[in-house]
């Protein structure tokens, strides 16, 4: 909902790169197909290579979930939290919600004809990356508030909804929902159906996720924690409604998702899960508080299959987080490695 | 967690007798005992007398769980929210979290000898309703923050549990948590048993309520919604903690309640319950929008087992809310003619 939210820790050189759309969609070799699998109660996480990655996953759940054990967690207790862009989906070559800035930008480009000569939108519009992340911060906050507000939330989900359904990632040229990593889809549900309540803790705006939330990844609205604009109630024409204000309400990255966590939550959560620097304090928050806890880092090094960054991309940077997980015993996912299928698709 | 929240709409004069906990607390006559029922799939009501009350609500559950009903609601779908003060448990003679803020200022005392001597702590500590008073709104908030703030999240909830356990109601003689209305219990759980997800939405403090409210209603802390203060993620020795702020964060109030609905939960309810013009709109929001809806509003009318407020009272007071239901249709509990019991204890 932010451009700190999207793009966090990024410079002006950082920014040219994120919105180089072109630049960085140069690798399209197909990836490797896996042979489906069912999910099964003797094989819950079919597309997770054996080995010490999902041997720490299998072991933590059945550790906190046998009655008797040590470190047994009653289930109402058992709250799961997992980061979404670049932990649950795809983020590159641009977070998806900027891309559906862009997009709306362009849809709306009618009905704003001084947009053409106005920054940023005569930059989105040409898509000029070079020009827009000219504009800075500033400019991307003037985008994301043109195209997320000055609507009712009702309005805003049909919005969502209908560009999710028509648009397509440039690189695989499918539907971002069918981005999701499988994997992480599995672990879900073998998360779910072990009594945990798995909820959604992102940067990425609240009301941008929860349309699809629970169809992509079995997560309810009421379980997607996020960034959030204010919204305000009125009646109109004898019918109560939320308008959205360009105004920011709340910031749900770094040290903002254990906030978000407290206030949207109100539990500690017992396993958490991210890919990069913004989630560094969630995972602080959930393992460092005594008892077994589950910390869970994937790491992107798959360019062939997915791609390939941690400490020197400018966005979804993986850097203090990944020395904070050698420290912490957090398990780390080696993509090109640990997951035998990424995507469902394959 | 907010004077607006905690006192809605109240003048100077007013706040004298929400202050006045001796003024009012004269009616001790002893309840009438009901002979206890337990709640079975035939009887899951059994401490609310029958009448078009009890049975609206049936026919309510009935039609929008039933499969092939033109109204059938999916379970995903059932989500129904509840005010806590007034609606769940008795909110006279004061808002139990004033009784804990002015606890908390007699048991905080050793360490601020300056507050014999400083407004609004030498009234509260005097037990002077008057003065208290008198230092209107801007003396309550001071009275909150101070007590309600500077501490960790995890503190904060000792100290909640520690008060919630000691505390005992002055006219009842019994733990506030022992003042939930047995009916409303039973309706929660009715619900529940119909595949409703059932939620608080309080102007009360969310981090005073969700230390109690799975014991006492079965509702877990992340089904509750309410006001609260701003906190900040850091790491002290080593450990990381969320700390209170003295400032604002929201007021889950009037119209911040269909705001709150919208942030925290993410879907319209489909039936929403109330007992004061605080829950106007989200009434409003719930039953408005189409499709079967219900809305319920519990009307104080027992001065001898509970209490007997509507229009005329300091807080929780039912005025518009009430020309509101004979507008929409909304079920209106007359407390003496349609609770059979109205405490457990009883």
């Amino acid at each position: 909902m932010s451009p700190k939210a999207l793009i966090p820790g990024l410079s002006r050189r950082q920014m040219l790169s994120v919105l180089a759309l072109p630049l960085i969609s140069g690798s399209l070799l197909r990836p490797e197909v896996a042979s489906a699998q069912a999910v099964t109660s003797d094989n819950p996480l079919p597309s997770w290579n054996d080995g010490p990655t999902k041997q720490a996953i299998l072991d933590f759940v059945a550790a906190v979930t046998r009655e008797g054990s040590p470190d047994f967690v009653p289930p109402a207790e058992r709250i799961a939290t997992f980061d979404n862009d670049g932990t649950l989906w795809v983020e590159h070559p641009m977070y998806t919600q900027l891309a559906f800035a862009l997009g709306r930008v362009k849809a709306m480009a009618p009905m704003h004809p001084e947009w053409k000569d106005t920054q940023p939108f005569k930059a989105a519009l040409e898509g000029d990356a070079r020009a827009l992340a000219e504009t800075g911060e500033h400019g991307l906050m003037a985008l994301l508030m043109a195209t997320h507000t000055g609507m009712t939330t009702d309005e805003f989900q049909t919005i969502v909804l209908d560009w999710i359904a028509a648009a397509r990632d440039p690189r695989f040229k499918r539907p971002y929902t069918e981005l999701a990593y499988l994997p992480m889809v599995e672990l879900l549900g073998f998360l779910r159906a072990n009594g945990f309540k798995t909820f959604i803790v992102s940067g990425g705006g609240i009301e941008f996720m929860r349309p699809w939330t629970e169809r992509v990844y079995g997560v309810p609205p009421e379980q997607v924690v996020g960034s959030s604009i204010k919204t305000k109630f009125q009646m109109r024409d004898g019918k109560p409604e939320l308008f959205r204000l360009p105004d920011l309400n709340f910031i749900d990255d770094n040290v903002g998702k254990p906030v978000g966590i407290n206030e949207y939550i109100g539990r500690r959560p017992i396993a958490a899960f991210g890919n990069s620097d913004g989630d560094l304090e969630m995972l602080q928050w959930t393992t460092m508080a005594g008892g077994r806890r589950f910390g869970l880092i994937v790491h992107h090094t798959d360019a062939e299959r997915e791609y390939a960054y941690d400490r020197d991309t400018s966005f979804g940077r993986l850097d203090k987080a990944l020395d904070a997980a050698a420290l912490n015993r957090w398990t780390v996912v080696d993509m090109k490695k640990d997951w035998k299928r990424i995507f469902a698709f394959e």
